[in-house]
């Protein structure tokens, strides 16, 4: 038998379709055999690298997007609040998640991943406030201030600066974005693509 | 029995992802005892309007957007074909369309829709060359001077400007766009949102 082969997914904190994507992508992976690789990225340097602004930026588009992000939560049955402050800086929660991937495990890394972004997503929990994040921390059972250590260490500053430059160079620019046996999708509203390719290999 | 209601669909004729939608829209629409209702606008003026651009005007985004293209019209079982030159300026093929629209009727205008989009998306027709446009009207059984008569003159042209307002001012920054009960959909892939909107109601 051959490794499973991989979903590839990248990934912003702050962003509400990544939180959507984040809560379907293992099932996804699992009903074909595949592993998902999370990739935790800031949006704002993907952004910045392709001359893009996030949709809310746009005071028309900013309307329907805040609609659709909860209509798209409701979609996938999934409980959903809109977070004030919204959107928020997450290099803090980011660089937690590489620690956990690179020196406990890949799980780790993922069951941070869910656990903040459905603390701001269903909780409000701003997490860019470091308090909140370190109460998180608590709640995974990791050390409170070995969190905070954490995400002021250039190591992992520098860890996380490297994965958003890895991902403009992969081509990422928005996310959630996923990449599978090379082919690019961008966005929550790929997975019925991302299912058929799964399904039936490419089309 | 009560009327049946609506699906208001706008579209460009030059847009990939409204042409996919106006090959589905229609059995959409059936399925569920709905009538759709097509506005031809130019996505230059929502666009300019919303203080947004064209997804292809973005480098790294064009390639994506040219790829995921033709993937979603496959997955939607379609023929299709990048076509060059691309994007064109779409006003003569819109004029003609509210022309039809308001003195001969909807069908016929929803006709010369499928005409024109699947000329310029499976046979590399460009819509913005004249003779191009005289020959597609021929094709429709339409006398091919009157259809030049009707694009130049400034009642349909105006038309055709109404009907962007009025789109601007419904909040539509894109196509293609939905609004079904009120509610806004944008783009192909709020499809199976839209399906499910109208199959039970919101959610």
């Amino acid at each position: 038998m051959n490794a499973p082969s991989f979903i590839d997914f990248w990934f912003d904190f702050s962003s509400p379709y990544s939180y959507i994507a984040n809560e379907w992508v293992d099932a996804l992976a699992a009903r074909h055999g595949r592993v998902v690789r999370r990739h935790a990225i800031l949006l704002g340097a993907t952004f910045a690298a392709a001359d893009l602004k996030s949709p809310v930026s746009y005071p028309i588009k900013r309307e329907y997007s805040i609609l659709d992000f909860g209509r798209s939560a409701r979609f996938e049955g999934l409980p959903y609040r809109f977070p004030d402050p919204f959107p928020i800086p997450t290099q803090n929660a980011a660089r937690l998640f590489w620690w956990l991937h690179d020196t406990v495990s890949e799980q780790e890394a993922a069951r941070w991943t869910r656990t903040a972004m459905r603390a701001y997503f269903t909780r409000g929990m701003a997490l860019n406030d470091s308090e909140v994040l370190k109460d998180l921390a608590g709640e995974m059972g990791l050390d409170a201030s070995k969190a905070e250590s954490i995400w002021n260490d250039p190591q992992w500053k520098n860890r996380l600066r490297q994965a958003c430059d890895t991902a403009i160079a992969t081509g990422v620019f928005g996310a959630p974005f996923f990449i599978v046996d090379g082919e690019p999708f961008w966005g929550n509203d790929r997975k019925v693509q991302l299912e058929r390719w799964l399904q039936q290999g490419p089309f």
